[in-house]
């Protein structure tokens, strides 16, 4: 029975599709020689050093619930980390909840803020899973696109222009996926100025903060935390821990205790053992991330030289992130027929630029979280398959 | 800023509170010699060769994303043993969906079902979280009561008699936490067919199927999967495995996909190298479970014969799970009030009733997942403080 026509199910549950991106690598899998740009996902292994701290807390037994919250130490540890790196903040482990990632602090976060009905600004192209999560929580996401021309960065005249009498927050994403867009300190002053005037929530997602290619200014550095900010990240993209489910949010402490009881009673709490090992990352994997991050650059500088290549595509350099997001608006095709052809005729995947939204129609996102050796390959299949189009 | 006067925190995160048991078992944490009843989970550490073998997946660099229904593996192998164990089912791979726990299950299976305003009926005194995650979904919880004189089964009378034009769905939990009761075939099959003839889903949350003291029947054995029935388990009772945050859903194919949509926008996956932890357990941990079930057998057997020796407390012989709920109403004393003193003046931590309903007010909840040396210890406790309020 198709799931439209199942009457016991409810009407979220009929709406909320699997992701294309998703669709586009199960399809490729039919392929020996696909590549795929599509997967937001490191291609590093976690470090080893952080691997064995948790392996060992397994094998010493570590197998009882873990604080709602997250470990004591862990949340100490990250509230100091943040501190060290923002000196505007007091953190201490009470205002930090860890979570089933990064995914499952904006879902909290989200809770934690929006009533059914309202209304809250969402810059676009965004996040592929901010529509749905809005959609579970039965809030109104109204889309604020922004533009080539800016950088792909929100304007605060542009989020000023779309408040009405509903909207209850903002929600933020530097650096952005799909557009690799690093907002800078200017325009988080202004969007913070505004949010301040309007009484908004600030839903602020930094999960790639530690994969930036130039000086990055966290909204951490910019406002003092209050009750208005509501800020998530994780380990998954900085460390290479996307198998470990693990995240947070950070908030005033009041509101972390409220947090720990929507995630309590959503999924209790994190897993323990694994905690462990988010830990020791936090500890002493400061050197990993810089070497992955090198890697990164490295790659976003193949990526987008080839780029330069492919005629009549254009991007604008991402300043973090490992996506580039490219106009192919030139090319006539539409973002998944290109998806849909590139995949059928040079097995290569990438993800359409509508799977982030209505404004990503004519762009693509190519995620450079694999080997130079397949960029190189990729990118010359792109090529190819532009020439053909011509 | 209390969170009732945080301008920008939704009414659900202002409504839902922390639970009372922990909020005791914290305060219990000041005593040396603190005894706790209140905690509901299996005292054991997780088996040894459980903990090796996703140690060794761990170490082997399984740290990528796993599929977001979980391992494959995994998923054919849970619907491999449910077919084993009730005839009735052809299972696959393709029914099950792989959760954060069954906290998580049970919430994605409420969301796939319910719309705000729905009204869901929910046998009382219930688990804890069910509450706060119909306040999620902005449900309408009908609580409908169960008796000492009737083992606290729900009837299918009472189910009918509380249907209305609003009611969507019916939720099961055999096991019950916190009365230790088992549904019946009888129940089960009246129950179904008033569902049925009432176009009710059925959210049936099993995960103490494993931890009972005479023959269980399943609603797996009672009725065929169909579009209707929406089950929810986990691995955290039945294999001491808590703090791994695995449980899982089985629907039909369709409601699975959806579900899985759900689960990806909720959390994205569940914990990759674990989860085969969980596929070990599967395979070969029936002895283990059988180990456990024993233990907590003997240990039901030892707290109710020391019940016995405490007037006026009285109870009905749980059938499952392990907990005992225990009739205080005799002593005068309200749960609350039962809780907090025996806290107090002789150090022990229980569950008031009211933790898990209205209908809980003159119970408490005793978990005997704990050693019997506690148990002795406790229950002298709990007998001289009843004696004093003589």
């Amino acid at each position: 029975m198709k799931i439209t026509e199942n009457p016991y199910v409810s009407n979220v549950a009929k709406v909320i599709q699997g992701s294309k991106t998703r669709y586009l690598t199960e399809l490729a899998s039919q392929y020996g020689d696909a590549i795929s740009f599509a997967v937001g996902e490191p291609d590093f292994t976690t470090p080893g050093h952080i691997i064995e701290a948790a392996a060992k807390k397994l094998l010493e037994g570590e197998t009882h619930y873990a604080p709602n919250p997250g470990i004591y130490e862990l949340r100490q540890a990250i509230a100091e980390e943040y501190n060290q790196k923002h000196p505007k903040q007091r953190l201490g482990a009470a205002n930090v909840v860890v979570t089933n990632g990064t995914q499952e602090a904006n879902l909290l976060a989200m809770m934690a803020v929006l009533n059914p009905g309202d209304e809250v600004l969402v810059p676009t192209p965004n996040y592929i899973s901010y529509i749905p999560q809005l959609l579970m929580l039965h809030v109104k996401a109204v889309f604020v696109e922004t533009y080539a021309e800016n950088g792909y960065e929100i304007t605060a005249e542009a989020i000023e222009g779309a408040v009405t009498p509903r909207t209850r927050a903002v929600m933020l994403n530097s650096p952005c996926n799909p557009t690799g867009t690093v907002l800078s300190r200017g325009t988080l002053e202004k969007v913070i100025a505004v949010a301040k005037r309007h009484k908004l929530a600030i839903l602020s997602d930094e999960t790639y903060s530690e994969i930036v290619y130039e000086p990055f200014t966290s909204i951490l550095d910019v406002m003092e935390l209050d009750e208005s900010l509501f800020y998530c990240s994780g380990f998954s993209k900085s460390y290479a821990m996307t198998g470990w489910r693990l995240g947070y949010t950070i908030t005033t402490e009041e509101t972390a205790l409220a947090i720990r009881y929507l995630h309590e009673n959503s999924t209790s709490c994190s897993n323990t053992a694994l905690q462990y090992g988010a830990l020791e990352a936090v500890r002493n994997g400061a050197e990993d991330v810089e070497y992955m991050r090198r890697k990164y650059e490295d790659r976003r500088n193949l990526i987008c030289s080839l780029l330069d290549e492919i005629r009549p595509l254009s991007y604008v350099l991402p300043k973090g992130a490992f996506y580039v997001w490219v106009d192919i608006r030139k090319t006539g095709l539409s973002s998944m027929d290109f998806a849909d052809r590139l995949l059928k005729e040079t097995h290569t995947v990438i993800a359409p630029g509508t799977a982030f939204g209505e404004a990503g129609e004519g762009f693509i996102r190519l995620s450079y979280a694999t080997s130079e050796e397949k960029i190189e390959e990729g990118l010359k299949r792109i090529g190819n398959f532009v020439k053909t189009l011509r």
